[in-house]
C-alpha cells in the first residue's frame, strides 16, 4: 500500500486541484432564461436592441422643452400650454412646440420635440390647457433615453456569469427567453465500510448508518450539481475498485467517503490511483477535521476521497467538494467563499498542531457579529449541525485573543 | 381615490408587515429528509437513540485501559500484550484485561474494559503480541462515548429551525427518514400595466416587455416559494380587482407589480383593500428605489404591490418578498439578512432626500472588501445586474466619506 504524501496545508491542496483542473471541458445546454438562476454563462449575451426602445419618461409629469423652462421659479413660474395626453403602450401622434406640454405617464414616450418632464409636484394646471412649472429642469431631466441602458452591439453579460434574477431581467427585456448555460455536473456519491449500513436500517452492535450520502446529496444539489447515490460499499478491494471505476465513467465527477479505518482509506487511494491521468493529487491535508482527504485529477474528471466521519467529510465537502461543482458548471471565478468578519467571543488557542475549522455559533451584537466557538470532540454532527459557520485558524498561531476579527464561512 | 398616507420608512414598513404576519398560520407537510433541504421544520426533533450508538474509537490505534499507560513516556515505554483485533461493525467478542491491548481501527467498538484508544504513532507493535506505549492516554482520550453526541429523550432540532446538509446528517444518524417541514407557500404574480406585453413579444414602439414576471418567480423560487404566474392586467379597473381577488383565493402570497402611472398603482391598492383585514399597512415607503410600494396583509395572507419599474421591483423584492415567503414557511426567525462589510471606494452623499439603496460593485483588497457604488439613473436593469449588492443609506446622513465601512446586502 502507497505511503502517505507529504501533508498539504488547505491552500496548496486547493491550488493544486484548481491549476490541474484547468483544462477541464465543460458540457454546455440551452436552456428558458426563467429557469437559469444559479446556472452560469457558456456564452456571452450581446444585445440585439436599444433598452429601453425609446425615450420614456421616469415620472409622472409634463412632457415639455427644457429650455421653455429656464427661467421657471416658484416665485415666477412659466407657463406652457398642455396640448395632449401621452397613451401609454403607444408613439404619441403629435409633436411639442416651443411653449407647449403633454401630460405624460411613468414609462410614457416623449412626444417629438420634447426632452424632459416636469413632474407633478412642481407644476400646477391652471386650467384645462394652462399650466404653471414652478422649476427649471435640465434636458434629460426625468427622462431615460433610447438605448441609455443598452444598445444593439453591446456585449452585456460575459460567458461565466452566474445569473441572478436580476440578469433574468436583463435577459427577459432584451426578449431573449433562451440561455446557454453549462450543464449541470452528474456526481456520483459512494460510501464505503463494512460497519455501514443505509440510514432508514437499525444499526447492530458495531454498525453504524451511512449519515454521509444523503447530507453530501443535499449539499452537491444545493450547488447545482446532479447527486447520484451508488450502494454502500463493502471494504472489499475488488468491489471498490470496480464500483469507483463505473462510478468514474458514468460521471462527470466522482466523490467517495472512504472507510473509516485505514486500510479502505488506502483502497480508496489506490482505486482512484487507476482511473488515469495526473491521478492523486493531495493525499492527506494537513487540517483538523479533514486530514485523510484525497484530491484527484483523472483525465478531465475531478475525483476526491472525504473522511469517512460526517462531520470531517460535511467540513472538507464544503471547502473542496462547493468550490469542484461550481468549477464544473463554469463558475470557476466565483470560488472565493463570501465571509463575515465577527469577532471572537473568547480566546482560542490551535490544540491539534494542524490548521483547524473550527464551528462557532454567530450572535448579532448591535451592528457587530460574535463568534462563539463550539468546542467539541471531532466526529459529533450535532454539534456541527449546532453551528452557524466555521473559522480558520492556522497552526502557527498560538492563541487567538477574545475580540480578534475573524472570518465566519457560512455552514 | 385614495391619497397616499404618510410615507413609512423601510424599517417602520417592515414592522408593521411583520406585526400584522404573527398570526399566519402555517401548513405542514411530511417529506422525505434527504430533499428537506433549506425547509423550515414545523416540528421539534427528539431523539429516540444514542448516538453514537456504542463507544468508538476515533483513531486508529489499540484499545487499553488508560491507567496501565500513565507512566508510559518515550524514554520508558510501558509494555502491554495485543490479545485481539477488534472486527469492523460488529461488538469484539472479548474482554480487556490490566496490561492487555487490542488493535482498533477508526469506528470500531471499544471492547468490555478498554476505555482509551493509544494512536498508532504513539505505539510500536514489537512481535506478534507486543506492544510499547510511549505515551499516557487519560479515561477517554480518542474515543467517543455511547450517547455522547446525543441521548434519547433530547431535543436535538427545534421547530422552526432551518434545515441544511448537516441538519440532514443529523436526521439520517438517528434514522428519521422524513420530517415535518412548513410547505412551501404558492405566490402569484401579477404584472400589470397597458405598455406592458410578455416578454417574448417584440414590443411596438411605446411597449416594453414584461420583466417582472419572469425576474419575481426566479427570486420567489430561489428563496423556496412556489411562483404562479398570472397572464399580464390592462389598467382597468373590473379586471385588476376581479384578478387580484383570484389569484388572492388561489394562494398564499399575492405580489402585484402594478403599471408603472399613477392610476394603475391607484387601482391595485384599492383592489388589495377590498381583500380583507386589515388591508393595506403601508402605501409609500420613503425610500429611493421603491416609493410606490404596498404592503398589505389581508385575513392571513400577505400581499404586496411593486413599483412597476424593474430595477425598484427587484430592490423591494429583495427587502419585503425574500422574508415574506421566509415566514410564510415558519422561518421567521430567519429574516435578518447577512451583510458583508465593506469600505466604500468613493465619497458618496445620498441624492433624493429619501432613503437609499445604492448598488455596488464589491471587490476584495487583501482581508477587507471594497465597495464601488455604481452611479446610475433608476430603472436600467443591465446597471443592476452590473452590481454585486446593495447598501443602505439613510437620508438623515449628508454624505458618506469613502473608507466609511457599510453593511452590503448581496443580490
Amino acid at each position: 500500500m502507497p505511503e502517505f504524501l507529504k501533508l498539504a496545508n488547505a491552500d496548496e491542496a486547493r491550488q493544486l486541484l484548481y491549476k490541474a483542473m484547468q483544462g477541464a471541458a465543460l458540457k454546455s445546454e440551452l436552456i428558458p432564461s426563467t429557469q437559469a438562476a444559479g446556472r452560469y454563462l457558456m456564452e456571452e449575451v450581446i444585445a440585439d436592441e436599444f433598452l429601453p426602445p425609446f425615450t420614456r419618461s421616469s415620472m409622472d409629469g409634463y412632457a415639455v422643452k427644457a429650455k421653455d423652462t429656464h427661467s421657471a421659479s416658484e416665485r415666477f413660474p412659466i407657463y406652457l400650454k398642455i396640448i395632449a395626453e401621452v397613451p401609454m403602450g403607444a408613439a404619441p401622434q403629435f409633436t411639442l412646440d416651443p411653449g407647449q406640454a403633454a401630460l405624460i405617464h411613468t414609462g410614457g414616450m416623449l412626444p417629438e420635440g420634447a426632452d424632459a418632464v416636469v413632474i407633478l409636484e412642481l407644476s400646477h394646471k391652471t386650467s384645462a390647457n394652462g399650466l404653471e412649472v414652478y422649476k427649471a429642469v435640465a434636458a434629460g431631466e426625468n427622462a431615460i433615453f433610447k438605448g441609455e441602458d443598452v444598445k444593439p452591439g453591446q456585449m452585456v453579460l460575459t460567458a461565466g456569469r452566474r445569473i441572478r434574477p436580476a440578469e433574468i431581467g436583463g435577459l427577459l427585456a432584451l426578449g431573449k427567453m433562451h440561455v446557454e448555460v453549462a450543464a449541470r455536473p452528474r456526481v456520483a456519491l459512494l460510501s464505503s465500510g463494512d460497519e455501514v449500513i443505509p440510514p432508514q436500517q437499525s444499526p447492530q452492535i458495531g454498525q453504524v448508518r451511512d449519515v454521509n450520502g444523503g447530507m453530501l446529496a443535499a449539499l452537491i444539489e444545493s450547488e447545482g450539481g446532479i447527486a447520484v447515490s451508488y450502494p454502500i460499499l463493502p471494504d472489499n478491494w475488488e468491489k471498490i475498485s470496480a464500483v469507483i471505476r463505473q462510478a468514474y465513467q458514468e460521471n462527470d465527477v466522482v466523490v467517495i467517503s472512504a472507510g473509516s479505518s485505514a486500510s479502505p482509506r488506502d483502497m480508496t487511494a489506490e482505486a482512484i490511483r487507476q482511473l488515469g491521468e495526473p491521478g492523486v493529487l493531495v493525499h492527506g491535508i494537513n487540517i483538523r477535521p479533514g486530514k485523510p482527504t484525497i484530491l484527484a485529477y483523472c483525465n478531465g474528471k475531478p475525483v476526491i476521497g472525504l473522511p469517512g466521519n460526517p462531520v470531517s467529510a460535511m467540513v472538507i465537502a464544503h471547502f473542496f467538494v462547493r468550490p469542484v461543482i461550481r468549477w464544473m458548471q463554469g463558475g470557476s471565478q466565483y470560488l472565493a467563499t463570501p465571509t463575515l468578519k465577527a469577532r471572537l467571543e473568547l480566546n482560542y488557542a490551535p490544540q491539534s498542531g494542524r490548521d483547524e475549522w473550527i464551528p462557532v455559533q454567530i450572535e448579532r451584537k448591535g451592528s457587530d457579529y460574535i463568534a462563539r466557538p463550539v468546542f467539541f470532540k471531532s466526529n459529533l454532527i450535532f454539534q456541527l449541525a449546532g453551528a452557524d459557520g466555521l473559522v480558520y485558524i492556522p497552526s502557527n498561531l498560538h492563541a487567538l485573543e477574545a475580540g480578534t476579527q475573524v472570518d465566519v464561512v457560512a455552514l
